[in-house]
């Protein structure tokens, strides 16, 4: 069974940055199966890579080797680290990219990659201004081959940077979040958990002046009705049937949304 | 040999909505080979997901499944289908997306999933607004693994939803169609087939007040003229030699494009 | 271990173009691992195309058949070509796309495909607009496949079409070069490589009247600070610290670029 390696990064598809990490990969580990997650990551901005990647890797076999690079820190003295949980590794800089997919989780394991460990593995000359080639993309594919573990690449350590995206904001019948990523439909997706509304019975949802109930799907509502629902990730979503919400609100990324409980208002 | 398994969807590439139906699929059928046709359909128009499909599931090979998810209607009660055509199948939600690949050939045989079947699969709970990734991901890896034949999902029916894209109306020695689609390029491709000009003998092709004569090829223009031609999946094409031509017509899906016989004007 | 095959074209993403010649290699070489190395160069400039497999290629193991399709003179009398070089095979049509890739190295060897050649093949008819597809393509596959060897294909030849893109200028201590590609980023990346530059004691760059020292890497700068680096293939780019140096300069493709030495200013 191929290994499997998926990449996220904030590349977009101008030019062979994301090809060249597939070569790298590809000369070390013939087989690997290669699975772009995304790469249209707002640019400089790792939380939305966290954000996808907490919600996407479970849909991957276990044993997957998830890439993520946003990594505006290339060159400077922060890490790069690799962590496994929940059957899965995933390899990063060490930036605020990786904590909210493993949140409390006391599970996770995480490695820093040491210089002592870097230099003996006599690897090409790497760049300064492209690790996800140079450094993490043959680290992918030597623990996808299962030629490396991630326990060898440096010490376990206990402390990461934290995530630059705040949790939502949870009091009495109240979870203020706000809007992590925007689909290419517009859909404005938040960092709002369905768990958290788990005791609430009338949830409605408030954005730009909007008052929406949560609906089950799209389908049921007027094109150009707006509406809110749990999305197919699990989190408040708010959307524009048959449009796009981000254009006709004029929301983008870190815009507040808050589900209030109308049961006890 | 590996399955090989396209897929079509109007998801673009933000978000890992594409790459969590493949990590599905290779969940199950870890050998598939999966290819991106297009995630650039129109928004909510499964017309032009069919179109593009119709003209290109025969550069695959026989065997293939090509999965299309362009679903507006996804969480209502429309239906998931899987047909079987010219040894291919194809899998998509019953909403006017599939019929153009196989216009009036009875040989075509088209089954609608059932609950009941779907409940015996015990497959992780659906959400209400992602069927490609937890229904139509997960049959296509069964069908492609040939652990799942088409027939077993459900009745053989002969009724689906018609296409939302009218037929060109072909009297005498015109032929009227529309733009559906438009490439990167900015070329005007239309759904006017080069079989229906069979009998003409000096065809001209009107869009926008202009008059065109068919051309072989981009190439032999002068950059910035406009000309029509038979485009490489055999339909009429209006475009502009190294230029746009929808930018610079102002024209996009559903323009009229009319082709007339001028020996018979 | 599966044959690899790159694909570089100006198709974007917009409809099933890359994805039919993905089929159609896969119908004859089934196990081929196909990557996509970018399909957004500038539509009909070949040299753009070159430039990125310059430097992407050598990424990529030994064997590997890169194909480039950036063909505005497709369907005219241009020729294709096949090149055998450094241990790679490239395919492209003869359109001062290749050039780049081989520059003065005599090492390399490049066959032209003869028609006659082509009608031994008894491929399906080729379109005239779309020799990616029907000509290209199965070759990448045979070749892959080991099947076919560049010099079958026709003659050998020792004289192509020349790039579209001039050279530096060099003289004394002064190189003159230009933009030649734009990353996702906004990174405006010239054709000046680094080794123009070994004797030089204090490089400054000129570009749109800033003058900027030759730094390290993105990440010691303020954001919003131009900068000037050599970057992670080797060349000079200009950069705007997480920022678009393109929007901010209104710089694009052929924009001129100076590095000079101070210290003999």
């Amino acid at each position: 069974m191929s290994p499997i390696i998926t990449l996220t990064t904030d590349f977009g598809h101008k030019g062979p940055f994301v090809a060249v990490m597939k070569g790298v990969i590809l000369k070390r580990t013939p087989d690997a199966h290669i699975i772009d997650l995304t790469h249209e990551i707002l640019a400089h901005w790792p939380a939305e890579a966290g954000f996808w990647l907490s919600h996407a890797y479970r849909y991957f076999p276990a044993g997957t080797v998830h890439v993520a690079v946003v990594d505006p820190g290339v060159g400077t003295e922060r890490d790069i680290i690799a962590a496994e949980f929940d059957g899965h590794v995933f390899l990063a800089p060490d930036n605020g990219l990786l904590p909210i997919v493993f949140e409390a989780d006391h599970s996770v394991r995480i490695y820093r990659m040491s210089a002592t460990w870097y230099r003996t593995q006599n690897w090409p000359q790497a760049s300064h201004t492209f690790h996800g080639r140079d450094i993490i993309a043959p680290m992918a594919a030597e623990i996808a081959a299962g030629r490396l573990h991630p326990q060898e690449i440096g010490p376990l350590i206990d402390d990461i940077v934290p995530s630059l995206l705040d949790s939502p904001l949870v009091r009495n019948n109240e979870v203020r979040g706000s809007v992590v990523t925007i689909d290419h439909f517009g859909n404005l997706i938040t960092n709002i958990d369905a768990e958290l509304l788990a005791g609430f019975q009338n949830a409605r949802v408030r954005v730009a002046g909007l008052h929406l109930a949560l609906e089950q799907t799209y389908g049921n509502t007027q094109p150009g009705q707006f509406l809110a629902l749990i999305n197919s990730f699990g989190v408040v979503e708010v959307a524009r049937a048959e449009g796009s919400a981000a254009d006709t609100l004029g929301l983008g990324h870190g815009a507040p949304v808050v589900v209030s409980d109308r049961a006890t208002d």
